[in-house]
């Protein structure tokens, strides 16, 4: 996984990306297509991008390719310059139409306006529709009327939405009520004045969050870097914003905009699955189930390689009761078997184990055994499911006891192993154990089950057998060349640690840091005088 | 203790003692007694305040209490000046005694010799007893053959004593064989000059460690200073030096030097446990168990509040079969009852176990728990002794059970016997306990409880005992005001804790980075928020 990701690093060049597309501008559509395709497989949110390759297409009148070209990107790219794009593209093929392409228009612009009526900078798409509307032509006072109904409608949209321009729509709507009728204007503009007032507060407030944000950023995957954690950090706090419903607006409005900004978010940060995993879950908590299991394939499509995505996405339809989608997102973490990891077989084991039982848990365990990356680790989840969950310690003993056979050499299995007969309280087979690993492990590789070994006289044998095993250990270790000659010996340390009771110390804190110092200097000390005979 | 170190810390005053000593120098012996008697009792082995004080008294020629003086101080303070000062009082007080008075500094010579002889600083007194021996009357041939002889003898001693002064001794001892007999001369030096030559090659080595040594410094207890941790280090590489056998001696001369280097070496590091430890286990190891017995009594005089010296001075005991003596040693640790601590009441029901058996070890911690110093741990080590050596689950259970009524509010305590329970696989009581216990500790105190609350239920539970458990968690901590709104929901790090095995992961270590930066951001950012509220 980390080397992939160093790949992936490489690959999201924005530099690079950018000479690219700087490079197409300057080509026939026909040779910059390829270029703008690579360009947009790398980052699909790419807006930038998109509107630069769909304006290509628009200059040379390639009507067909053009509205190919939108419809493989608007929803993806909620971005108002891309989306003004499109309306000037609908506007040219239906400017000759008559009312058929009119009609066509106005479906754009409320098109546009029910997915990106919420953006901040949509006051200039409320104009021009406003705009759009008062020059359609009416025959008759119906139709003059109903025209002034539609702009009255678009106006009470627009001056409640929190926009950059939302001062300028209301002194617009103002003026058009007032030269409607100064009566009725009186009653409407009182009507919707603080409705207005409430959407400037929540505009002001939400520009400071807007503001952070950079939205000319491009989807890479995350390298750690401070300006891309503070992007993530902006959007973070803009999603808190926005979950708190400012504007106290219903619920449906309100979560309608909570998705419109996870869908800006992610346009950035594609590739943040903590991100794909808030939305899902955000969607699974307001009731959505549907909507979060589409968040989850859609952000597996973005993260085809990212595990954790994937059981958060099995939990999710396990914890509904759809058993058999969650096994297939588990086959999907198996794979093809060969390249199987051992977490898969053991988290799998644990998911048959829960949904379809001890047998399938056991069938499953027997087959993964001959994996070629069946490490230990599967052996020992086995056995503690066996043991914890069947409370069969007999199938768990013989479970790592077949396992030692694989994996004598591997000085965690042991202590797993150990810790095992320690639950059972089985003594003999612990020291046992030891010795037999202890017998076969290279000293450097038994640091840890000498250690353990040690531990485990102090609490299960006589004083005798406790100093045995740290002098055996002291000697088995010397030989590893990392200590020195004093480590032969028993120091005031080991008497301290032989005494000590889980926090309690026979010494003051003094004492201990004096002793824990004292050690640090004689063993640099020795490493100095080994080094210096080398 | 730490508290006690603090009031010793002031207590050895360097300044202070200084300024006290040079006072003291100024007054009259009567009243300069007192302070040095003060001065004296703080740094016992201080060898100038010694001399100082002695030599006020010989100034005054109190013979009787200069005499005292010398009794007291000698054999604890291995340090030249001080004994020349010893032999001009004796050389003063015999200096009309005739021959009974030469035969006594003769004995002088001798008792100093065999204490200070192998000192590096030794050469003078070697030369001042060969001219002491030099100018001895003799009244026939047969008395100056004799003088002969035992200035011979002295010389012998000398030219193979690695000291500052070898060189010119070689020289004086060649000088006096070649006024004797030139004849005898050549045979005589010949045969001397290869063990002479090897003590000076020791010499020049052996100088190298001992210039490292601060001669001046007093004993205080370790404060941790750079300057103190020079010293540590200087005298333990000179014990090593010496530990080497570096003159290739017969062993009991080289122990003999080991010893005088041990006792030198613990004038200055008077307050340094490990000293005393090293210098203990020397003895044991080198056969002399008795000799390591003086040494930690001594040790216990030095440091009377050392646990670990006094476990180690019990465990040596023990080791040796002296059950009685390491009892009375674990009774001191004891004390008054009153003030026992918990680990001590720990180690001596183990020791009991050990020593005399199941049903001794009962009976004191039945008394135990009345002790006002009984806490959770010793009810900890009880049971665990219980189940682990009498293999007695069942005792193990009901010390745990009755423990919980005094310490249902100590997180650990819980800990400990849900831990106890796992080992039983008894995973009903262990969910009864964290209910029994969460039910009544405060949210701060419960972190830990609920941590291992999630873990218990991973290995455990079902998926939705698994989420519901971590809910409740969240909920639970949310109030503690720590953890800010974001707490409450489930994050992909709790995916990827839930679905982690040992050391398997199911996203990549840069995955896992940027989820600890994120939570970490996250956390500051809302602490942030919350002092911004305040």
């Amino acid at each position: 996984m980390d080397s992939d990701n160093v790949i992936v690093d490489d690959k999201y060049n924005i530099e690079a990306a950018e000479i690219l597309a700087n490079e197409a501008q300057h080509l026939p559509i026909t040779e910059a297509a390829p270029l703008y395709e690579q360009l947009l497989t790398l980052f699909p949110t790419a807006a930038k991008y998109w509107k630069q390759y769909v304006e290509a297409h628009m200059a040379v009148n390639n009507d067909d390719a053009t509205k190919q070209l939108f419809s493989r990107c608007l929803l993806n790219c909620l971005q108002i310059p891309l989306w003004r794009c499109y309306i000037r593209f609908i506007r040219k093929v239906n400017e000759k139409k008559g009312i058929e392409g009119q009609e066509e228009t106005r479906k754009a612009f409320d098109f546009m306006l029910s997915y990106l009526g919420a953006d901040i900078a949509s006051g200039p798409v409320w104009m021009e529709y406003i705009t759009f509307l008062k020059t359609l032509p009416a025959q008759n006072t119906q139709e003059e009327s109903q025209r002034m109904t539609a702009v009255r409608k678009v106006y009470q949209k627009a001056i409640i939405t929190p926009t950059h321009h939302i001062e300028q729509l209301w002194k617009d709507y103002e003026n058009f009520e007032n030269s409607v009728s100064r009566q009725l204007a009186k009653g409407l503009l009182s009507e919707y004045q603080p409705k207005y007032n409430s959407a400037r507060a929540v505009y002001r407030e939400r520009k400071k969050y807007v503001d952070e944000i950079d939205w000319n950023m491009l989807a890479v995957p995350p390298s750690g870097s401070y300006k891309e954690e503070l992007q993530w950090m902006a959007w973070k706090r803009l999603l808190a914003f926005e979950k708190g419903n400012p504007q106290r607006i219903d619920s449906a409005s309100s979560n309608k905009r909570i998705i419109f900004t996870y869908e800006q978010c992610l346009m950035y940060l594609y590739h943040y699955p903590d991100i794909w995993y808030d939305y899902a879950t955000w969607h699974a908590k307001t009731g959505s189930i549907d909507a979060a299991v589409k968040v989850f394939q859609r952000a597996l499509k973005a993260l085809p390689d990212s595990e954790m995505l994937r059981y958060a996405y099995a939990e999710l339809e396990e914890s509904r009761g759809a058993i058999q989608s969650a096994k297939k997102i588990y086959e999907s973490l198996l794979g093809d078997g060969v390249n199987t990891t051992a977490l898969a077989h053991i988290q799998f084991i644990r998911f048959l184990r829960r949904t379809e039982g001890v047998e399938a848990a056991r069938k499953y365990f027997l087959d993964a055994r001959k994996s070629p990356n069946c490490t230990y680790h599967v052996y020992v989840a086995y056995a503690m499911m066996a043991f914890c969950l069947d409370k069969d310690p007999k199938v768990a003993h013989n479970v790592f006891e077949a396992g030692l056979k694989r994996f004598m050499h591997e000085p965690v299995y042991i202590l797993e192993y150990a810790d095992f007969l320690t639950r059972l309280n089985d003594d003999r087979n612990i020291r046992a154990l030891f010795e037999r690993a202890l017998s076969s492990l290279p000293p450097e590789e038994s640091v840890e089950v000498w250690k353990r070994f040690t531990h485990f006289e102090q609490t299960y044998g006589d004083l005798a057998s406790m100093l045995k095993v740290e002098q055996r250990r002291k000697e088995a270790l010397s030989r590893t060349g990392e200590e020195g000659p004093s480590a032969l010996e028993g120091s005031l340390q080991d008497v301290v640690s032989r005494y000590t009771f889980m926090d309690l110390w026979p010494c003051s804190s003094n004492d201990l840091d004096h002793l824990a110092r004292q050690e640090i200097i004689q063993k640099a000390q020795e490493l100095k005088l080994i080094a210096n005979r080398l």
